[in-house]
């Protein structure tokens, strides 16, 4: 069997943030809700760091689902921002699939994508994307759902169809590639520093050492 | 790798309760009994909702097995009723094969299914529906069996045979697609505040909240 | 070492209602929220099939705590119903601690309350309770916080106290205490068959076996 | 995607009892030890009650290993039993390789196995018998290993080989088909209500209530 | 702190089999129903290996609750058998509780007992039995209810009111003492290998490898 | 049994860190790391918003423990800080005791701590300071060991020593008491939207709700 | 309520290894295997460390419970070591009571003892020290048995009769004390190497990075 | 579906320590440390007795990151060691790939891999070698990352690769095939009871029960 390993590529990559939403936040709970919070701030955040261009949606945020967090909005100020009315899979809204193809029109067809719930708004679109054509590139840690079996369910279905479940780690890694570039050590160290405190506190306690530790004792 | 994503159609669905019996119920312990019970009344609801053509089967109901719940067969008390006496696969039944087939030659070749066990009375049917050409849409939640490994196992079955395994939530939202439908808003939303309390708590306490709440203090 | 086992006696029980907001549901993870709901409910019921006194309380619901879901608050239209402006724990509140006075003055100083979250609004309370020289029923099950951990620590702060922590079920069947009392069977078992259908369905089949059931062939 | 539903079919399978040594039983730690001891047991009477040809097999039974429990070896005192002496795989054996094929000559190409480890012995023979071109089902109930995980991932390099991965219920009720058929409800009952007491407790309880229940008095 | 430590003596204890009924059996969801079937079994069967005075209880075993099963029935076909019509706590039924100081008046005031539910039927009658001042010993592995978090709770109850909880295991060795007694290693032995497989095929793999096992090559 | 609640006063109390040191951090799993850092800052931060004198410790920091976050060093700039060279138990530094002795002097005889590891640096600490005769209450959300069964048999031993263990949200609630004290909603809204998102997102759905939410049609 | 801190004491404690034997290794699964190898090897390391007495005892070892491991005996060569032929409870053993008591003569009345299992050999033995007046210290990492439910009610049956149950990290910071006794940083830092890699590669790291290691760019 | 089974071959396999690093190994929490350190020995080891060419790797192992564990490096002390100085996919690395290539010309085109983190340093060389046309075999046990589920959704992107997934069990029987084969029994158990000790201890006791065991008793 042979096999193509499609990375993804900072110049071809777009980043969808789908129904982050304060309201829809409440109902997923296959995470611990604070780092739930954490993933949907660095999903947004990698695109940021990686220049890379973004749409915002939402469903229907005038009412339970409520709106996007203010961090997420206020990194994305020029950002398509399309608030769908109805529509559960943002690919059926015209404004949004058109947003999508502009992207896609300049070269970048590697969709990175995150969304609550991971069974729905998520795989919808997802799957709707992979019909069209797109590589997609789910960020499962930037997911929520009821529950875990949902949503490992939900990554399933997603599998099954070509898509690409990753950790926020895996994403971030392929998009740096090397510490060496631009992304590379000076930006993503303290973006792994705010999201994945295991990375963080290493480095921190290493240059501690560094800086004026002094030998355990031992000895090794 | 090119994907079509053949996605539920309210038009060419159809809806099979099989085996929800309540002596079957009492092995099903994957699931907490209440969510159970919860999802097997909203299965069967679906379908009315959507005006589904729907079948119920029982697997020997004078036996162990027990009668479908009164709930379930007072929402459908129109449809095709088939109380198999023996076999275990309710396509070898004939007057099940043929209510399906019935249907089917309505245009409408989706099947989603539910039942207990999942391993058993839902994964053969399942599988003698793929066989037969249907597209297959199986209730995971509203699908029981001994212990969770046993469910994860026969979801993969499942799986490996083109049927697509999903939520609850996931098929509503499939059938609806957008809020504004008939059925949509007014249809759904006390289906999901009745069967999937996060969203619907979610959504009466934005009610209240618009009604006369007052600002947290929150100010963000 | 002696020990005096103190039953819960219906007619020297009233039941407290806890903050069971609709906005404060939904930081309530320790269970699945289809149980919490139903957990919710049923021990509101409790209080009016065993025509306890019941007292309802809420913390600031006019902002995001929101407030009690109607089912409960029609249940008990009569009930005192205390809404706190800042007061976290409810002893603090005169007026509610009026009302429970008022009642323990009619001989009724067994208390048994259920509330969100477990180890704030629930235990602070339990625990003021105990010191005022109450008997203290927990109702666990419907109680809940963010996480089991948070719940099993609250939990066990309570039992420090002297608080009694039992399951719905166990409060249930201290109140009847015989099948053939009122409330017995025909008060209890619809309760069960609503709120605990492990039981509920065991019954309906049980009857649907008497009814017109034929002999499995297992012989033993 | 066209799908071919290959059933267990009674008069085609064979069953391979592969390494449930004594020894060996002891480093199966994903089951519980009493459930694995009674799938072991229930795995070994599937075979004599549809009659199907089996073939026992150990690794180096005179080490630690251990020896098959002696209610295997008395079920099928006449089955071939080939003690392997340092093969892993029992395909590597000529003698076990040879049994297999001489039944397979008879026209039984479907083969039904379980063993321990499930990494190990279960899986690679079951991958030969794959790659030997038999339909193989492997009885994820009768099989052990180290712990979970392992099992998870022995049974997906199984599934990628063609491997279909059951329940003992699936397994047991795909050779039944109807139970009507012999065997059927005389043989199959007694033998659920040894190995899975949630179903034989059922038609129990049901028995019972058939026999001198009374109406509970739900009246549902 | 001064401690006493009062162990189980076979010659001052007896045991209660407290509901242990088949339909009951379908609502006790905490353990594995294999496990919990054979620990019932256990329960029983250490009665008849120790002799101790035994006293079966059943609650309205005409309606769900069923009756208890056939093996612990005949295993103590001499034992008292209070059938109770309606109470819920054993304790209320006077005959019960005649049959329990008739045994203790023979000097055994130690009580060994298991049921279903643990928060019911057999907390309810510990505490009892703790107040009326006997020394209790809960068979918490054949105890079962609803979930584990309930069977947890209910036992914490218990021991606050200094009832001793207990494995199967603890409680054997505690009566049997010494493997040179009698009933010791013959009776004991086959006990464990019935019930507690992990110790029996221990046994049997030791046995094997005595009578003619070769070492291993390991060399230790 | 009559009971006195302590509960915490923001005027008695004073506030440890201990040894919340960025290498300890690492072998601290008990909980996730992205949520076990937010716990550490949360429970330094609740020092600063109540003004509780406070109190850092770390152990040998120069060597692999490392140093404490800057967050938390850069919170409590004027805060004794004891370096303790060898000392495990803090309380056998002498220079730390004399700290915790001055503050108490000045009636602050209730202690909140948290740290890492909570079975040694933590409880150890908090062992001693029960001894010396103060109240001491745990943050159980603020300190961390290897695994969760550790945590909980350090929290057993503790509790048994009259130590009150406490979640992050009851210390919080309790220190504040009411929503219209200082601090109250303006300080403590704030903090909980960083430190307990599912706090925090209700509350900021619930301001968008007030602002310009529209009912969502659920009507109830 | 005044509490007494009894600390361990390196000059008054002696150690128990009680049944670590390779049979009973097999029937322990409340923790992985390889984990509980290391604790069994671990608990009797500290003996050697800290210089303390120390007595070993087995039960029927000749037969399926099997001989102690070699590291362990060759680490005592000249301790007690005391073959039990019945007694379960090790106390009940009078050559084993004498040795505890000869030690216990000498003015080491603290006793640290793990085993297996923990419901059994582990729990009699502390209960009749405790009966007995010693102080006990259970090593809960260094005992096991058959599941984690069975470890958690035999640790809980243990503290009720005062037994102090630790970590192995515990016991061991409790007879260290300071870092800078002896033992302290030379014997303990390879000791947490060798059996807490968590602690034990967070100074490897460490000490990596004060010999060449670079700033990681992170600059906190 | 035809099925080609392919074998590791310890004549045609390499071996790749990919990055288990002292400093990564901290942030690799989806299994007990003890054990991923004793899994990280064990991949290495296997290389050392099947004598399969081995390639080190590191990525930035001067910063965070740290060095190989000594344990590590001292076994492979010819091997080629790549020190990656910002690639993260080592496949990136000229060198590295120079090497895989220069033991792939000599007929070695199975690579078996471990590392950390699994979804990013393991999962992107294996997708690469993949690409590249080798036969990849991850060793799960020997790979880590931040928690289960990211660990189980990078081996699912791997299996949809074509990487074969095993435990370090699987492999190692797969190079072996026969205890009768050099390597094998002598030195293949050694092996065994070092890191499996659920095997080792089996055998172990299984040479003192026939050394000079006695019968059990049982008489099976």
């Amino acid at each position: 069997m042979s096999f193509k390993y499609e990375r993804i590529d900072k110049n071809k990559a777009m980043l969808l943030v789908v129904d982050h939403q304060e309201g829809l936040f409440q109902i997923s709970r296959d995470q611990n809700a604070t780092v739930m919070k954490q993933n949907i701030l660095a999903h947004s955040e990698l695109a940021k760091i990686f220049q890379l261009p973004t749409i915002l949606t939402t469903s229907a945020e005038q009412g339970p689902n409520g709106p996007l967090p203010v961090e997420v909005t206020s990194m994305h100020p020029q950002a398509p921002f399309i608030k769908r009315q109805g529509e559960v899979n943002a690919w059926d809204n015209p404004e949004f699939k058109a947003a999508v193809e502009a992207i896609a029109a300049t070269g970048r067809t590697q969709i990175i994508l995150g969304g609550i719930t991971t069974d729905v708004c998520t795989a919808f679109l997802a799957l709707s994307l992979r019909e069209a054509g797109f590589s997609v590139f789910a960020n499962s840690d930037a997911s929520g759902t009821f529950d875990a079996k949902t949503a490992s369910e939900a990554n399933d279905r997603m599998r099954a169809a070509g898509v690409q479940v990753l950790s926020l780690f895996a994403i971030s890694c392929e998009l740096m590639r090397d510490w060496r570039n631009t992304p590379g050590t000076p930006e993503m160290l303290p973006f792994f520093d705010k999201y994945l405190p295991e990375y963080g506190f290493l480095a921190r306690a290493h240059d501690a050492s560094v800086r004026n530790g002094v030998q355990s004792g031992l000895g090794l």
